[in-house]
């Protein structure tokens, strides 16, 4: 019967298996950071790990139909590792302004520690598709932003106004928000007009300025 | 403004997309699911949902070093998909005998209803991915489920026992569990060995009948 310590054990295996390992002990904390939207049945905040997979299976469905050349298997893998900096650097309120402030430092050098866990072609392979989504510079990219906008607003819209409701947030904000849709996945865009006017008409979402005076 | 209700709404975009919104829905439900394994940090049990998202991530990583010919990508997909049937049969507890008998007609029917919300071309595409993890008779299904069994074990290992120390699970038990890892991912098997041979000095896996004579 061995006695090692978890020390010796990892040196006992191969220096890659014992890197991957490593990543993939620490992605168990993805699942401790909550977002600010909830659930549909209300009872809890959502957390980042359960988002990317969410997201993962909505780039499955409408990926497939998606403009031709796009590679969907890679808008799968995007999404999956796109929330990961957060274990270092938190989830970011998308309307929070002040939050969104040195957000970028914070989650660069998230980005440097967490996938240097892998083996070095492994860390080059996840950070770049780390860099594709944020830059969204890509016809992948765009979709999987859409898909990471749309998934909120579909909880949203099913639990009663969720976040909109609950931090004031207003037309404007929640259209800027929501147009790399328009873009990203074109079919889903009348879709997401009627429900953030839907919920403008049941209060979820507060009016513009310029509304206000109606 | 748009006064629809959410019924109208459905009917006024096309079919397809109304079938896929109605799925990318459902799937907020497994994110209810608790399994028996906890996280690392033990704060809480584990949910389906992110269960199945550290298993594609592990995929990804996993997935490159394996025999070539496997199609990784389709690997992802399938544990991305795998636990789909808990939202409607709930999770069976790998060790309960009693709990696992009825497991399979009750998993048929959640299949056929979970994936039959969805466009008829993507039903069957994901009812196959399920079923090809089931029958375990691809090298893709093989590693996949190598790694839904790899995930708890590396979990328990790391928060003190976990789910084997709780329900006083037998070293025999866990072998027997793990056993799909040495075809699935060989690369692992010397690793998992030393885990469980680790877990049983420390007595968090209880020793099997024979043993306990020593």
């Amino acid at each position: 019967m061995l006695h090692t310590t978890p020390r010796l054990y990892l040196s006992s295996v191969s220096d890659r298996l014992s890197h991957q390992l490593r990543f993939v002990r620490e992605l168990d904390k993805l699942k401790g950071v909550l977002r600010r939207t909830s659930l549909i049945d209300r009872s809890r905040r959502e957390n980042s790990a359960e988002h990317s997979w969410h997201l993962a299976l909505m780039a499955m469905v409408f990926g497939q139909d998606a403009p031709e050349g796009i590679d969907a298997a890679r808008v799968v893998r995007m999404v999956l590792v796109h929330d990961l900096v957060e274990i270092d650097a938190g989830d970011t309120f998308a309307y929070d302004a002040a939050g969104n402030e040195g957000r970028e430092l914070r989650e660069q050098r998230a980005a440097a520690r967490i996938f240097g866990l892998l083996p070095a072609d492994q860390h080059a392979e996840f950070r770049a598709l780390w860099d594709e989504f944020e830059a969204q510079s890509t016809p992948e990219s765009r979709l999987a932003v859409a898909l990471d906008r749309l998934q909120p607003l579909l909880n949203n819209d099913v639990s009663g106004g969720g976040s909109w409701r609950e931090h004031g947030i207003t037309r404007a904000q929640v259209l800027q928000r929501m147009a790399p849709i328009e873009q990203g996945l074109p079919a889903a865009w009348p879709s997401v007009l009627a429900i953030v006017e839907r919920n403008c008409a049941l209060g979820y979402i507060r009016p513009d300025v310029a509304d206000s005076s109606r």
